[in-house]
């Protein structure tokens, strides 16, 4: 396939295909496009698996090619050969295919751009002999056109503007969707201030779908049956908008809703609708739908926005860094225009505590749960803001564990000469399975330490440059030397191991 | 599962699944409602999989159940255990699904009557195991409503309603959506009078989206690439609703469509939109579109609809009852209001000229090519009717090879008195096979022909009553009386046995 | 495919799939030849899965093809396109298969006659894109060889023999394999005899693997747990061969062995090995294996074989024949060469008891419990019969709710005028569901009946003959009558509906 | 599942899934034992789909484990829930399962590893529910035993004895299941040397069944159908033990065989044989096939063995070490106990024509061709011989392209402090694509260099010391100090980017 490879077309090998799946990802994340990936048959697609999950999660619309050995061959299953593309990337791509004739890739390719896109928005698997590449296409196939996005009409949410316009103490939950699709952030914040009601963030969204640093935002929700529906006990009604119903982690058993609460749900995503355990789902375009309501719900009385605790400076530790003073720090550092990426799930609560996303196409992380993603993200993240104009700085914020996923990642950032700070929360455990092992009152856990791990040193391999630190004292001279330098840089930072509670 | 069973439930029993599967199927596309089938574990699901493979491409939500071994013993594998019930019915089920737990039986119903009835519908199946239904439910799950439609708003619409106005010579291509859509039958019927254009009927619906005898209606499309093309020499713009592009049948290659002609596709299935080969697709609800672009266009000047060439009235054969000259007498005779189901694959043109359907919800047949379900489906229709004000006729007009694929339905007809008239085209042959055998050029074929039944006997054997006919002189006569029978009855008409065209 | 269709090839249509799949199931059963079905794409694939089911439980070399649509519209999936040929006939199939390039038919074919035969054998299905019949295949695939038996030798014997050897009371279980695999039925007669043991058959075999009719034969174990392991309270060792342990039915809760028993098994099938809850498996050849063990241990001390209790000759009934009279009778008068197929499920432990057979491959049902197989088995075995010398009588022994499962065969019986009795056990309900009911203590169930059925007139129908008997005087008589009968009868006997016991 | 963690357990972490499967693979291969890996759900299980698909290929008995989700949430498809467990490791294990009760788990354990040692071995999964272990298990299941080893008997051999003592110039191809199989290795040498005759390896098979330094050794068959045809010009007989017939990599077209030779393959996998193009097949355990007969077949005349041109040694390169020269040189400088595992695509046929392996369980590479395995198989072989007696010295010579796929697994040779050398090829590229591209002819490629990473730093980075050399002449003593290294030590060797040819 690459083959006189055509100049207009741009090119990233990476060291992994975890790690080019994932750049390909935050790409299609940051620029809203689609994005193709070609991996190595079954071998590549294998190793790729698990970000293909996330791109699935995230709904990246993302065409894979793979491989797969010569069709005149095919019958043996010689060295190399794709035994069942069908099922190879299965249950986590929208289709699968491998053509019937060589004649049928290029309407293949069709099919799949319009598999990607359509909502919801997902990866999308070809399997391509390779001697297919080798033949005549008689004719290609006529353009054409998908629109890829639902439409939200009137008729169609008439009972939610009812039902808000009935309300007293509505909510909003807010889902990644809003910030993926182009007109998304600026309908929810007018349809919110509309309501003027408290909005929260849906549990483990890939990115904010409202600015965290606006009056009305509430936070995240917690993970939990339980104490998510307790944050609901002052509503009536809680309007879901591009979200899942809901996301939960652990299992703390309790009502989905408070007594008397009613939810509606706005999706874009056949699948998420009925898989909700509670309230009624409407199937429309998320964005589409807000501006629709917001046109047509009754002025509420302007309600002074619940003040939210800002959360007060913190002190510098004397000993060791933690993690809320070292993101308190960054946030005080960092320069005006930033994106953050991020995989540190263990500290996920204070980073969006301590550095709230104010702007759209800021901040992006997996929604699957599977590590890998983040420090690959931030390359694609990178690629993109280089691309555009506005050439943002990448803050990418990760856990040791989460980074020893796709460590080759940082050859790419340093081939590429991207601006990227890597801040590493080097705190030499999988914390994340502490705080599970610590709620589900698990006990002699083996292996759950990460000594001995110099990942400055292993960037460096890669032709990256960074540095260290562990004194409170010296963290904000470090930081701004880090944040201030061209190219990558990766910074690591020693901070203090204690388990943080998973709820 | 049927142990205490409710009294407000009416059960069916069928002599074999695909029976059970195409009534229940016939019934739902009659009433508009959601259907539950039982089924006898992998066992019966096998005996069952051609007709739900016809309620997947009928889009019929349809709740499928199996019962499943006993979850004591299931990783033995006992007799009857459904050995993998997550591929049982694949790839014919939006949804498959065992429950992990016995206590999650009633929400995994809610979930798959959810995923059943969302656009586009189809059939979903549960797994059950027996011994689950002895167990306690904690609390049933709340109650929810999912919204089965997608909408249609201006602004999804706008490129539509542009192309529309800039075309000159627009034609609509109506599918069965507009009837299955409670609102669609009149909505298709505006937009094309405001358009003042022709209407086709797309090739193998499974029922009419728009009247047949509407001065516009130019007939249905030929299933092939070419002559399909043809049809559309005069046209600029093809407008298609509610329907794939399209359901070719033989492969007689040509353009998609004749220079210079584009397509716009309306269709509330997202994999309809991905492959289709040429045009523009919107994903949106078809009747909800019709009525949005209907207000939206300009006025055209109202063209005096090309006059559509009304068939004569044929003569009287001599020797044998012809397929056109029997059912033209149907025609004449029939009641004012009737069903109609049907399964004579290669008389369906004759048919369509000869008894022209001007009301919604009126002739039903399957979308799959699967045989095996006009006959079972006339007796769901009937218990539809049954149940509702209308008590319509239905008369079941079926080739002789299809009719023996369920000829166990007469039974279920039999026990109900249900008032059928069924009609049996009886030509001794699969007419249909040889017809696509004359249009391959295929010769010396074995077994095409089906000497030796009397489905008369074989009725009357089920507790029907029945005749026949073979003198086109006694036809109306014999005819007359059958149509005036209360209750199921059979006539065989012996008829010519030419081998009709393919095209 | 059926294109300039070779003279030497015997095609026989059926009017429905399952009958075809049934009559090729049964001929390859009876003959122990490869056996190949055509069915038409999805669609008929669809009708045919639950005889598909019976063919993998029955072990059936079975290669089923199935057309698909022209090559060069698949990425359309036109109408009767098999969307997804790979999962369509999942999981009931060895190999599932649609061939990368039309050149590579032919090779296909010879690597699915190769599934389909290695032990434990079983159905494969292809896709045929009907294009690809016309193009030209270069060199047609050299001729192989694979041998489709496992092997059985001492070293991998001798911990079976050791065993047998050092127990005081062991027991045989043989299975169907030892008629299916050509020198199976006189190796298990001859181990058993040096054993001097009890034999028993495993539940819900197809066919019996060791004489009915000989002294140490002891019956058919139950169906369930516990009732089964309390069959071997006096033995201290099992030796299951070519069976599953064990093929239970309904849930009856107890120990899968008698403290201090243990059991040994012999199968082909790794699958059946791995799933095995209690014992030792090897795998090996049944037959070979019995040789082998025959050879390799010590002689016994001839044990006088226990009595069997033969079965007292029952009164004629006063008022309804039953089912036991039934058998006793049909023992009585049948001629001395025949094969019975039976398809009774609630009946069968009478019949077994009434009718014991004493030769090899003279018994045929399905192994799958799916209704509709022993009707069209019983085409398929007269079919054979009448290819070989031996042209026994065929008596079919059904029960009238699995009749109407493939009433359709009876067509195919009167065109090819084939010799077989078929007895109707007409008792008006589905007897087993009942029984099952019971055993579960399921109480107000809807629809266990069958009224309103003539099978008689249904069979005439199809061109076959037939008659009636309801007075236990008469069964004699027109039993007789029935029996010397040329050609095809139909016998529907009214029996006593009384309910047996399920186990 | 580690909650109270046995003692008796030896569990180790692995910083990356792939890392993890590949370690457990290696120390099975090594020691010929079942493994367990346990895997986090599905994320866990996508990271590790590449190296499962080599376990796969390898034929390795293991054991995964995935955790699942908390069954009670199953159905709303939470955070890190397993959506398909079926589906997610399909097509690349024997078994995929979720029990469908908790009291399951333990007999499904069971099941499992009798799943995974029979023949041919290889993966199995499990997903096991969070909240399962918690429960409390009735009755642990009763301890079983399932013979993994098909037998060989003579009866089934005799044809191949018949065709070898006919044959005149007999060939033997032995495959990699002669060192697997622990009775194999010698039963190899034994037939061969009664046969006099030339001995083949297989191509692309993951350790060699037969001596490299055996009189009668030929060297490993070229990976394409036509080379490798012409190879057997002289031959009459091709008996092929232990391997698929064959593993072809590039499309070289031709006959498979040259007119007049047969092929028998001897295999236990039933797939292999089913799939062979040519030739007759056997399935039967390879080493007990060796020994029957080896003593069934006559005597020969012992042929003087054709003289294996035994490669001259190399001149000491004057500017860049090659491939060629470093592998001659560890070959003089290795200890007389030694290991290999290898990574190295493109070197592959030059090692091995340098370092020949001359005793059984010595030599481990993956058979899948996915990249990723040979370096933590290092570490898995240094554990299964840090267990054994043998204690030996493990070198891993791997390509840098297949290096930065795993090279996490350095943390675990660190922290475990393993007597492993790595040697890095340093060649900047993927030598094995650009000998691909040679073959096809393929031009203006993008990306196919590798610069500007240093694996030593990457590896001091995790705690392992390292060195590189450079210069031909400094090769030997920085080697021998290397070799002496206790605990792991990195050597990365500049070597000569000269593309090899890939036949």
């Amino acid at each position: 396939m690459l083959k006189e490879f055509p100049d207009d077309f741009d090119y990233y090998l990476a060291l992994h295909e975890a790690v080019a799946v994932a750049m390909a990802d935050a790409y299609s994340q940051a620029t809203g496009n689609v994005v193709h990936v070609n991996l190595h048959t079954a071998a590549g697609s294998g190793n790729a698996m698990g970000n293909i999950q996330t791109a699935w999660f995230n709904r990246t619309p993302m065409i894979i090619t793979a491989g797969q050995q010569t069709r005149e061959m095919l019958l043996l299953e010689p060295l190399l050969a794709n035994k069942n593309p069908y099922l190879q990337a299965s249950p986590w791509v929208k289709w699968s295919y491998e053509p019937a004739r060589a004649e049928d890739v290029p309407a293949a390719f069709l099919r799949a751009y319009a598999a990607a896109v359509q909502a919801p928005a997902g990866p999308v698997y070809l399997s391509l002999p390779m001697d297919d590449m080798d033949k005549q296409c008689p004719l290609p196939p006529a353009h054409r056109k998908v629109d890829p996005r639902l439409s939200a009409s009137l008729d169609q949410m008439q009972p939610v503007v009812d039902a808000l316009d009935k309300a007293k103490h509505p909510a909003l939950v807010i889902g990644a969707a809003l910030d993926q699709l182009p007109d998304g952030w600026n309908a929810g914040i007018k349809l919110a201030e509309k309501l003027a009601c408290p909005v929260w963030a849906p549990p483990f969204e890939a990115r904010p779908g409202f600015p965290e640093t606006h009056a009305l935002y509430q936070g995240v929700l917690p993970a939990a049956i339980k104490p998510l529906s307790e944050k609901f006990s002052g509503n009536d009604l809680i309007l879901v908008i591009g979200a899942p119903v809901f996301k939960y982690y652990p299992h703390v058993p309790g009502d989905y809703l408070p007594k008397g609460v009613s939810l509606i749900q706005i999706t874009d995503s056949a699948e998420e609708a009925s898989r909700a355990p509670v309230g009624d789902s409407y199937i429309a375009d998320p964005a589409r739908a807000c501006k629709v309501i917001e046109q047509a719900i009754a002025a509420r009385k302007p309600v002074a926005p619940q003040a939210v605790s800002t959360a007060e400076a913190p002190k510098q530790p004397d000993d060791m860094i933690t993690a809320d003073y070292l993101f308190y720090v960054i946030n005080e550092l960092k320069p005006k225009d930033f994106v953050i990426t991020q995989e540190s799930f263990s500290n996920m609560a204070k980073l969006k505590k301590r550095i709230p996303i104010g702007k759209p196409r800021s901040y992006f992380a997996g929604a699957s749960g599977v590590l890998g993603y983040g420090l690959p993200a931030a390359i694609g993240v990178a690629l993109a803001e280089r691309e555009s104009e506005r050439k943002r700085k990448v803050i990418c914020l990760l856990g040791d564990g989460a980074t020893q996923y796709v460590v080759q990642s940082f050859w790419n950032a340093a081939q590429e000469r991207l601006n990227i700070l890597f801040v590493l929360l080097r705190n030499r455990e999988y914390a994340i399975l502490k705080s599970n092992s610590k709620q589900l009152k698990a006990k002699n856990l083996p292996s759950m330490d990460l000594p001995g791990i110099d990942t400055v040193k292993i960037a460096q391999g890669y032709g990256c440059e960074g540095g260290y630190v562990r004194d409170p004292r010296q963290l904000k001279e470090v930081l701004t030397k880090a944040l201030s330098h061209e190219g990558p840089y990766i910074l690591q930072v020693e901070i203090d191991p204690e388990v943080p509670k998973l709820l």
